[in-house]
């Protein structure tokens, strides 16, 4: 009898792995959401409150270069759980850090790191509450990773899962996509404000923040809230100078991404326009059933389709 | 005029590093203990309890070898950050786990880290709530590195600091140290009932957990109380097989290191062997003043020493 090799990681997406990793874990009554949402939402002490919990992890050679001023890779670890707090619409309060770092990196590289944790944990007043460091395996080379873990805190009326999308609910997205490696990966801000109104005033059926790219995180949202999707591809908001497949594929933008119902949308635009008027909303599609017969074929002249047919980045 | 260029890592003590990234960092009134005890201490919606807040991070090379069998590390990841609750007298509630593994690995490799994580989940009632994968650059070879962030909680009214001891406290280990790299310190018990029973019952003035070795832990914990010690080397526990050396230095014991004052050491001893009476629990020494006049010279007979004139392992 053949047993069947375990695929390497490297044949496999990441979202098959986290699905295969995650499946089955042990939880209790404590959790209302576990692995497979921005964060992890839990019942807190506090009546009424629910709390977030997240880790993420940056590495150098992936997530930025030998040559990134490291204040700048601080800044981006902490600002990245931020951003995944914004997107259950909580707001942020305790962090630890784990720095893993070659004994050859001098200790002002390492204090550099923590000046940009720092700073962007004063920004959005988060305490730092524990710094572990450790050393990689001497065969590993040069080795520099920052883990992440991010506490907040939550009104349990607020808070919006990726699952609670609704058929023919309006999909908006902040900001404008694609090109972040130019520089925006880096310098982000993370949109604790905007999420926090959004949940107060305008609570989303659903919301992720873009870490993928919207090719990427659109279908995760829309399949998390068990429905497939249409976007309008001339509506998608591009940085400049970027072109469509890459608003689609770059990734890095940290924008939210979020449904409401047809009926509020219009006094969405109006109010945010208001509050926010630097920072571009845009309704660029709608939630529909997963059935793929409900996906027009891609149109030229502009229309629906479902990202199977998408131009995808070279 | 000459710049002074800043130090490698090298060159720099673990604990110096974490002094250096830790001193100043931003916390509100929410932390009640921040870096440099065993977990974040904070404040928690529930009144009358504290959340305990804890990460750590295990490396292949440097805390497990490429031969280990990954359900006994991911066993061991999730132990140590058991450990520290246990230091704390609190009990874990959830974990959020990062992994970062070279590509080149097999699906299997990763899953059965997670058996292991999710077993001792099981075993001390914690939900696993989150789960990230990274993969590491290109350039750093076969990396495994698994990171844990775990949350606990405690009654305010037991909650037990490193800086609580008094002068003349008796100090408490338990178990057996030394030569844990055959094989405890992937199997070894986190202390978590014992640590709960003990902040119930005989709530230690000051605690932690042996993780580099008494030889470096005690002086911890006493300057954390802004205390010296006096240790008894005939007394301190040791595994079979091992020199007093060992027992000191080896690290990796993972047992309780803990303070309580004289009227209740015979006591505890007493109901100790009654409750745990398969563990050890030994009276190895006591707290004075950190004033080094106070410390006798090591006598060959026998003696009070402090730890900078202790045989050290070659």
């Amino acid at each position: 009898m053949k047993t069947q090799a375990s695929p390497r990681l490297v044949d496999l997406g990441e979202d098959e792995v986290v699905r295969e990793l995650t499946r089955g874990l042990p939880v209790d009554g404590s959790v209302v959401a576990g692995a497979g949402d921005d964060c992890a939402v839990l019942e807190y002490g506090r009546t009424g409150y629910y709390q977030l919990f997240k880790t993420d992890c940056l590495v150098q050679g992936v997530h930025y270069t030998p040559d990134t001023p490291p204040k700048l890779v601080g800044r981006k670890a902490l600002a990245r759980a931020l951003s995944d707090i914004a997107a259950m619409g909580g707001w942020p309060t305790q962090a630890v850090i784990t720095l893993v770092l070659s004994p050859s990196y001098h200790m002002s590289y390492a204090k550099d790191i923590y000046e940009g944790l720092a700073e962007v944990a004063r920004e959005f007043g988060v305490s730092l509450v524990g710094g572990e460091t450790a050393r990689p395996a001497t065969s590993s080379g040069r080795t520099a990773i920052v883990s992440v873990s991010l506490l907040g805190l939550l009104e349990k009326s607020r808070c919006v899962l990726r699952s609670g999308g609704q058929e023919g609910d309006q999909v908006f997205v902040t900001g404008t996509l694609g090109g972040s490696i130019k520089g925006k990966h880096l310098q982000f801000q993370p949109r604790v404000w905007e999420g926090r109104w959004l949940s107060e005033h305008f609570k989303p059926s659903a919301m992720m923040d873009l870490s993928d790219g919207l090719a990427k995180d659109l279908p995760r949202l829309a399949k998390q809230s068990g429905l497939g999707f249409q976007l309008v591809y001339q509506r998608v908001p591009r940085s400049p100078g970027c072109e469509l497949a890459q608003a689609l594929n770059d990734g890095e933008d940290y924008e939210l991404l979020f449904t409401v119902s047809p009926e509020r949308a219009e006094s969405l635009k109006a109010s945010w326009s208001r509050i926010f008027p630097g920072l571009p909303l845009t309704h660029i599609g709608w939630l529909c059933p997963e059935d793929d017969s409900m996906a027009s074929e891609f149109d030229e002249l502009g229309g629906w389709d479902h990202f199977q047919k998408m131009p995808m980045a070279t």
